[in-house]
């Protein structure tokens, strides 16, 4: 269809960053303070390092006070926990993000729910993934990449009650959470992962896809039920002779061969990704607001 | 088909019991102690007095020590809060339920995050949700009327990863933890709700069809995938003048229409309802053997 809207993540995540500045600055006038964010990054994983460069970047233009901690790859579990505790000490810390994936010799889990769940900007200790499950309850802070993706429907004025979604995936980062919310905005959701069987007809049954699986061109285009909203959550580097670094960064979903057929389609890169760091900040003005105000 | 099988919870709970008295004997014999349950009844209304005698029976039958608290309908919130702390301090007491619903003037929410998660033998606690919700997490507790339907699938030898799971309704107490589960075990999982469109086309696409609407014979013999597996976890009573009390309960489903459709199906009365004591005690006595044997 030549009406079928890209949706610019690029565009939304400006305006959020741009509204966010805009509280930040009311609440520095109103209290004298600043949201605080400490990013815990352990080693140093060019890409862990990147992404942690973009967070503390955005942070700084949006007002939000930087309390990163940086640590060796060889540092202990303990030491890693010790790290978190501090953070969760610290008044003016508001959230706390440790960067993923921590050393081999680190067990995830444990430092992640040591993060107190006042504190858990990257919405992912159990205690706010059972809040965003159960029904009568607000999860203080609700994970940032699915988050960005209702944002993204939002912000776009795209009906989810009664629609059909269809997640592809089921992580603790995007699937689950994003399938939790799409039950929230009262969608019939279902969840697809890999032992899932005839795939394709689940995504012929999509009004609303989320694709999150890690797989470059996974859904193809002539999978898309006209009409659909795509919501195309992969980042997956293909071999690419033309450009200068070799590569180029594609989505889960054949873009090109999906669009004609979806009323709505995000772009990799410039859709989701963006969002997820603006959903980060949003996530830590929120709770800046909420301890300094309270 | 003349093979359906009739799936029987009333043996099988039976049977599940006759396991838990086992083990708490085995646990008297080696440390001297019970596992504990404090079942918090607030109030008097009729049924729930009826659930929770039911409750402290069955416990006395498989060994369970009953620590059982009364409170007036009267009682005030700050009451039935404290109630709920001194059972969690109390190194007797390895599980606590607060039988709902709770009276009007009282905030049920508040009351049930109250409860420590390590006794949250109800499951309900977001901490416990969140974990069962998250990959690679345990949850120590799981809501008991959902692990009675699952365990109804294995000690039948249903298979459930790569099926088409659909569960009707997404209460806290059943719907999304059921969904959870269903996940975890590898289906590919729908959630219908009030807001679902084409309610039927859901359901006649599901291999297992966990119905908990609350709506008598709602789903109909003809909507049934032929060979599904059918869990009706509906409980609902229907006028019927040919019985003394002038009801009868029902399920969610058409139970005579949908046999002969079904591979396998759970009557009601008798399928699903005797599972959820039975998952209670089994939830204490586990609780009892973690804090015994730590
Ligand atoms: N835009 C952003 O900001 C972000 C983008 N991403 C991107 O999103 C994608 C997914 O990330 P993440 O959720 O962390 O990935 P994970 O690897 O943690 O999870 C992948 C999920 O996809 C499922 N899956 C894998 N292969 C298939 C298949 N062939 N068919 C069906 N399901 C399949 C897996 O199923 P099973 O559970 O059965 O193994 C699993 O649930 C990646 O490309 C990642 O780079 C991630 C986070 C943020
Ligand atoms: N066997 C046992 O031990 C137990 C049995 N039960 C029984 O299970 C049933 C469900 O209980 P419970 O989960 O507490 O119920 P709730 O009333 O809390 O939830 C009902 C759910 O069904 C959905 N629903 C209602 N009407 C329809 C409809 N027409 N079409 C599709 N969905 C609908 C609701 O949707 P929405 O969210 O959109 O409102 C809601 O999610 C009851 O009959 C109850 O007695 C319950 C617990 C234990």
């Amino acid at each position: 269809a030549p009406s079928t809207l890209i949706i610019d993540g690029k565009a939304t995540a400006a305006t959020i960053r741009a509204e966010l500045k805009e509280r930040a600055d009311a609440l520095m006038a109103k209290v004298g303070k600043a949201p605080g964010l400490a990013v815990i990054l352990v080693g140093a994983r060019p890409d862990s390092a990147t992404y942690v460069r973009m967070k503390r970047k955005a942070c700084e233009e949006v007002g939000i006070a930087d309390f990163g901690v940086n640590l060796p790859v060889e540092a202990s579990e303990d030491e890693i926990v010790a790290a978190v505790r501090a953070a969760n000490e610290d008044e003016r810390v508001h959230g706390i993000l440790v960067q993923l994936p921590l050393p081999e010799h680190v067990n995830e889990m444990r430092v992640l729910s040591e993060i107190s769940p006042e504190k858990d900007v990257d919405g992912l200790h159990p205690a706010n993934v059972g809040d965003l499950a159960l029904r009568g309850r607000n999860p203080r802070f609700v994970a940032c990449t699915p988050r960005g993706c209702i944002e993204l429907l939002h912000r776009n004025g795209i009906e989810i009650s009664g629609k059909s979604a269809v997640v592809l995936g089921r992580s603790n980062i995007v699937g689950i959470p994003a399938a939790l919310l799409l039950l929230q905005e009262n969608a019939t959701v279902t969840v697809c992962h890999s032992r899932t069987k005839d795939i394709e007809a689940r995504i012929r049954d999509a009004d609303i896809l989320v694709a999150a699986i890690g797989k470059a061109h996974f859904v193809q285009g002539s999978w898309i039920k006209p009409g659909a909203v795509v919501i195309d959550v992969g980042i997956n580097s293909v071999d690419d002779a033309t450009k200068k670094r070799g590569y180029r960064l594609v989505g889960d979903v054949d873009y090109a061969a999906a669009k004609p057929v979806a009323s709505a389609i995000t772009p990799v890169p410039g859709g989701v990704g963006p969002m997820t760091i603006a959903m980060l900040l949003q996530n830590t003005v929120e709770a800046g607001e909420r301890a300094l105000t309270a």
